[in-house]
């Protein structure tokens, strides 16, 4: 750091991303990336023609973007809002929202914490439940922002759409920020009580169902408000924030639905067999709705099996926070990619006999 | 807006981008872009082979891109910082130094007053000249961060040198910001200074010289430790902040120096030729070294001009801003984009006659 920088940023500790190691070609499933490609339509989009047009700047509005969204998901394009990666959105709800604090859990994305310290923003952290779920009943007296990632980002977990409504009336004075980055995996979406509160924020992500991590794409729906809000921001910071190809990737993303349903299936499928099977050779696994499992042996500890399945060429994502250390995040892969997962970890625990 | 808002942004004014009307083709000479298409490697970098890539998420180091511009312009990777645009560095610079205010001009890029209104920042504004150049002697007492455009953003006026490191020795408690978005037209860099001040920030962009201001793609300079905040600061914000495709076009582009410096003369060029055509028609013309002039004619008032010039399919910028109200912004394009903008230029001063 300079002699320069704000005093505010002194003891602020910065977002660590998933590891991205050079050194080897790894089985990835450290990062909830997709294991498919985009669609076919996705490929065709971004042709010469389009890279052409680069030199022009991108539609500020997303435009295009934004109508296709809404009408792949039955709302209006006054009620979307796109960014660089969904991040980007919940960066601009916590500038937005976070005047009188912000609430989430303990366990989930360790992004809302990064925020809350970046912008000096009071933090009311509930804990989960012994069993990871949601202490969903602490949510009804939120602080400032409320912040539910659902399923859950570190854990999978989700909570009903009731129990969503129910912290929606609670809070009208508080934006509810409903973070759906895995909901395509068989989570419970809050969309149908878009219309009936204006104090609802969902956040969506291309990165994981729709395979687009690298084009960086976000989008949000709320209230024509809470839009306008987010877009002021936007103007704000940073205009032209999702650049030409990304807007024309994101239209035809949003035009293959059924590619992407497709997809979804098979990491459905998938997960379930790898909990077999894990399940099988001792492992404890925590029920989830989302593109990853947690993972967790009761004789090797979580690091052990990480540094071990990286050795092996497999990564996963092993956290430090206290209370889920001893279990690894394993992101739902490739029918192959599983296979290889379990014999690595078949060999390590046998290794141990 | 909505109710839960903050109250810090009740009165924030947010930037205005340039028109991007749909209703008809337009010459389109308002925003700065390029006339001329990305470099043929920039084309033949965005296959389908990278479109594929896509699932991944894009390097949040982007070391590969950071090294190619290290090696271009002769400094190492760790003085470098790139960004969805150069607008991102802004934003963090003046979330990073503006504890003490920021001092920049009247007349310059827009953006800067938006940043100092969005964080709470005490603007000092320093009122260019009479004949609009820097006073550049107001700069060797800065408040904050100090923040130059150079050329300016809406004048193209440059200062030299060693005014630039005038300011660097004057000002060695503050962060200075130089803005070189459009120093590839024939400005001066601040780039040699760099290893002698270690508060110097250069910002650049690929949206103008190098024609991509639809990639979202900003580049900065600096001294190690300035380039570590900005490192900080995004990855609190946004850690994967430039996509996959425009890192590697990035590559490309700045592999393609003399492909862009043959556009960069060419510019130049044309920029002359319009300068002597626009005076022989009656126009007064501020001498520029961006990609830009401004121009104004001593009957016509510039509303009109940029009204009239619009009905007949031409865009330019029209500020509002006081001392500039009666200029237009007009873009540098191709020879024959100039030959038209001429054309019609004579047909409205001639139907005054």
């Amino acid at each position: 750091m300079s002699k320069f920088l704000s005093e505010k940023y002194a003891s602020l500790k910065e977002y660590v991303p998933g590891e991205q190691p050079q050194d080897k070609k790894y089985i990835k499933l450290n990062t909830n990336e997709s294991p498919f490609p985009p669609s076919p339509k996705v490929l065709k989009s971004v042709n010469r023609t389009e890279v052409k047009k680069l030199r022009l700047y991108s539609d500020p509005e997303s435009k295009a973007l934004k109508e296709a969204i809404a009408e792949n998901y039955g709302v209006k394009s006054e009620n979307v809002f796109v960014s660089n990666g969904s991040d980007e959105i919940l960066n601009f709800a916590f500038m937005a929202y976070g005047d009188k604090g912000a609430t989430f859990a303990d366990i989930t994305y360790g992004f809302y914490k990064v925020f809350s310290e970046l912008y000096g923003i009071k933090a009311r952290i509930i804990p989960l439940k012994e069993d990871f779920s949601l202490d969903y009943k602490a949510f009804l007296k939120g602080e400032g922002l409320v912040v539910i990632a659902n399923p859950n980002a570190q854990i999978g977990k989700s909570i009903s759409l009731s129990e969503i409504e129910e912290i929606l009336k609670a809070n009208s004075e508080n934006v509810v920020l409903i973070d759906e980055a895995y909901v395509d995996f068989g989570g419970t979406s809050a969309l149908p009580l878009l219309e009936k509160y204006n104090n609802l924020l969902i956040v969506r992500t291309y990165s994981k169902s729709r395979s687009m991590a690298g084009a960086r794409l976000g989008y949000a729906f709320a209230s024509k408000d809470i839009i306008a809000d987010l877009e002021k921001i936007k103007y704000s910071t940073n205009p032209y924030n999702v650049n030409r190809l990304t807007q024309i990737a994101g239209v035809a993303a949003v035009k293959s639905q059924k590619y992407y349903d497709k997809n979804c299936k098979k990491i459905i499928k998938n997960r379930a067999n790898l909990v077999q099977k894990l399940t099988e050779i001792g492992f404890e696994i925590l029920p989830s709705e989302a593109n990853f499992i947690l993972a967790k042996h009761p004789e090797i500890s979580g690091e052990e099996i990480y540094l071990k399945l990286k050795e092996r060429g497999i990564l996963v994502r092993h956290f430090r926070d206290e209370r889920i250390s001893e279990f690894n995040r394993i992101t739902i892969g490739t029918e192959k990619q599983m296979e290889a997962l379990i014999k690595k970890l078949k060999e390590i625990t046998e290794e141990r006999k």
